[in-house]
């Protein structure tokens, strides 16, 4: 498998192989949402707002436990040339629906539903400037988001915590990209790579190291164990990165 | 008809009868879009972009002349509690279609069509956060997406003014609302008077003191010809202002 | 602004400036509805049926108070050429969104919905030919089938007026469209003034001469407050003769 | 097979057997169509109007045929209770669906569509008040404004008959219902009828008495042979009759 | 009318007028519903199961009876060129409304609703194959399915029949087409002398020999009393057939 | 990480931890399609037709290239409680579009779609009985669906391989699921198994050993390094098994 080092590789951006984008998450962007964050990795900008809500979908009423779930969109001309809009045509698309249920899935994996009560959460997450990699920013900050909401049900005693003091948030969610682009694994690939390069994978973890999600597409040519291995190893590495970074903009008030 | 000047009245935020919100306007605000502008008033926050395209709707085709057209949304956590997204149900609701199809006919008020030549301009606009008078942001933002876009065209010399130096753009519109909030006409509502006036109406005019649309809507009471005088006077001089400053929007490079 | 009185001025119907069409209000038109009522404005002729309900829409449940609400549809060939039937497209387009949700709104100014109890009245403006002006055709005529439907409540008993004798309907409603017409100010503008004028408004008022809805778009150029004075007046001269006919149509037995 | 006769057998409407309801059939009823038809029978009153456009379907362009189809509605309040309106739901129901596609299939059994040239009529049929037997009103009343317009085309020199003289439309198609009513096959079932009745049949034919359908079903117990027999028989003197008042309506000027 | 016995008469598969094609039934097909079959009609072949859920619909909560409906589908390669699915086209087609409308109600004639109890059997026909002929196969299994499924019922004491020992299912339901194929009035009609007949013609007949359900299209010539006496009778002795391998398929275990 | 081995392990099925289910493959399972497949694991039973069609989608006109896409579909009854029909609801779900997405992409990895020339082929998989493992099943069945589909356009000579003799389709595509069961690594999961797993993951890989889609999700915990390695390895052999299955059944005539 040919990697990095050849003195001839070079990423569109100029990153190194294993070099994140800039990472921005700004909280409170929006005032209404329990949480607002807009996060950016590099051109990417995604607006990821959690609303409570004291209710829960059908199959879980009187149960006992809440519910985690997401909503994912484009504003039409977040891309390069426009997109018809989802409202208008009158349907949310394959790939949007495919997301929206990846990101529900990943955050359910960090929060205990028990100790949310009755209560659903919805992760909204809007796209409003696109450059590769939407669907991992979008879980990044949408973490961030579900950590102020349920921190403002903490603060205002609605969610009351053990005594031993759990919140019902017990670990960190992340996502990244990583991919093999021109022969070499790479991290967080942005639009110039996504559109041109032979993998493609998406992989979320929690901050335990572990795998919550891993999805895998060969574009070009079947993808082997050890380029499997390298891309994983570099998202566990981005992936580190990018918990930092959570905790940084969680640590300012 | 009660009107101002009575010690007692004073608005939810303290602003003068005629006074409108803070308004900022800022352009590029995403990279893709031909024209990207960023508009405030207040809290109430759109984002407008206008995109380009080379083809004309089909009642249009081989006539030479293009076309201009809009669409409205509002991310769901946009308002206080969170709305359904239009996508997920599958339709845009009866407000939404209302309102895209006035922000169309209003910005059609300034353009000549034939010199734009076969080409479609979008206006997407998108609330980001609500806090009233969002369909008057919207129009009045659009118009500095589509003075930029069709400024695109004329540096690209895909469209190549005629010797007279005519732009296809031949005036500015903006828009505001007014009403009557307890008994005294105002300019600019935000939502905490909106859901508390008798009378809102939603003016868009020209530069040059033209009224392009007018919808008043009686809430509590009907309102009488002096109301509707002094509300239309109110919106003349809340809309000059807004044209300085989109003219001054437009001044800086 | 050039007003009326010149010899060469002459609307495509001959009228005066000032002048209805032939109006007919047909109280009966079909059995099974509450009320029922064939209103024609010259060629335009619109069915309107109340249609009284014993349940009210969830956001009114268990607040004793009623609903007013209107559904508008255009038959397919009511026109010169055949539109789509919406039922067939799966959708209702804007236009008839915009003009149900305007007679549902004027409607619900002359009821007192605490009186009418827990109630729905559904009006359904149903356009069995359309010669222009169908939107205020629609409200005019609903009025008179609203009216039908409550004295209906009260004749049998399940609306008990209080003591004073109050009909849950305090006032009338009728509505009009006015515009400027080769630069004249013209009253109930029919299809051929309609898709040549330069503004076109709707006005909606009660007998008391206040305005309810006042929905003015320029077509050609924008309008002066000047035009806009003599539009209202206009308006209101018709909607007295309006609110008349209505008046002689309820008193026949 | 129990048979009329007995003494004590009537129908709700004092109607004998094999009698039809008043039928009364207006043409011209509106202006824009080119075939415009209001056809009664008893309370039953439906509006036909047939439209032509100059192209044809997909699957018959550039064949040198026409097309004929048709469209079906009812006003939400010509029943008895208001029904949603099917452009507001979003979907034409099974019932709808099935009853246009048995009138297009009705009307395009009297026609020659290769002398019509490709053209389509769409005969729209909505019903403005039911009474039962909507369908077969439906069909009789569309023959009479399909035979208006498909006139027209002639009169017009769009369709040029050959020298023989001959019309598209080769023979004339009415519609009855027929059923049995407590025990008695009965004509033209109206509403109270149609909701009590043991069978019901709704029986297409032509004027050289023909079928052209027949779509009966039992609905409280299983009809025989000899029951069969007689409802058709019913059917041949009943549509006898129906298309001696097409003729007779045609006839006029 | 012209009879079957001249020489040159055959049916493209060789089969006499009255002959069937080959019937198969499979019970069991599948083994997740209460009554699963696959039924062959020669090569039309249907995948029938019946559910049993302990709900009714709305209309019926509290009456204490049970509900009978159906639905049915078509493979997108059931047929000879490849059909858009109905799930992605996003609507069921007016053929397939039409057919599970017919099916449902065939199927409701069999079976006392109030021994059944609140409870729905819901009939889903899937069509793997078609070769003509798949709404008469699919109400043909659809009733072994459903006693199937009753049994179930019976046997798991989930109902209990009455001291005299009464089914809730009281006669057998079958179903067969017939036509008039180049004049000759044939039985069971496949593909290749569906889509060449003058008339098709579908019974649906119970074992007493009363006719639960008749639908006949004149496709090319109108047809007489004599061709739908001939037709009928044909369809008799065809339904006898298949009430025989009903029971054939019923008794085995 | 907890591996195989312990005493007391055993899956529900009794089957080793890296044995999958009897895999049977029906080619010609319908006469239509150009290629028809019954594809069974187990229980889980699904129908894979391909269908050829001279034409593609709209961003492919005029390129000289074919296209290869999927749909899915479930039988309302296929599992152990019944599905809404999606057709019946108006849109497919997310799973199904994510399903179907998958198999096109997965599909089109082992074909050159050049060499196709301007064709479409449909995938249609459509489950027939569900018991878990139906996408990889869908996978595995479909790719010899379409294989028999090429075939036919080269021995009809519609496809004329280049003198090198090569097949547009240049390599196998095979498809299983693995997981963690109750901390073992386990190959193709049944339903019992599949919900109550803590991982499950369906890898998609061609008959090289290159990985072609991987998708992981963790259900209870999240799975680590080692666990990715033992899934990836039991998945290996089990598709290289798969692929010899499907060899096979290729093989015979």
């Amino acid at each position: 498998m040919p990697l990095a080092g050849t003195t001839e590789f070079s990423r569109p951006s100029g990153r190194a192989p294993d070099q994140l984008r800039e990472v921005r998450i700004e909280r409170g962007f929006t005032r209404h949402a329990e949480g607002s964050v807009l996060i950016s990795f590099g051109d990417t900008r995604v607006l990821c707002t959690a609303s409570v809500e004291n209710r829960v979908p059908g199959f879980l009423r009187g149960k006992g436990e809440g519910w985690v779930t997401a909503e994912y969109g484009m504003l039409p001309r977040a891309t390069n040339t426009r997109n018809d809009r989802e409202a208008a045509r009158g349907k949310q698309g394959g790939r949007t629906l495919e997301i929206q249920r990846l990101i529900g899935r990943s955050l359910r994996a960090c929060i205990d539903r028990k100790l949310l009560g009755e209560r659903t959460i919805t992760l909204d997450c809007d796209v409003l400037q696109a450059d590769g990699g939407t669907r991992t920013a979008a879980i990044t900050g949408a973490y961030v988001a579900l950590v102020d909401a349920v921190q403002g049900l903490i603060d205002s005693r609605a969610i009351k915590p053990p005594s031993c003091g759990r919140s019902p948030i017990f670990g960190a969610i992340a996502a990244v990209s990583v991919g093999i682009y021109r022969g070499v694994p790479v991290l967080d690939l942005d639009y110039a790579e996504d559109s041109d390069c032979d993998t493609d994978m998406n992989v979320v973890m929690n901050d335990g190291g572990g795998f919550i999600e891993l999805q895998g597409t060969a574009e070009g040519h079947a993808f082997r164990r050890a380029e499997l291995a390298a891309m994983t190893a570099l998202a566990e590495t981005g992936i580190a990165e990018l918990v930092a970074k959570q905790r940084e903009a969680l640590a300012a008030s």
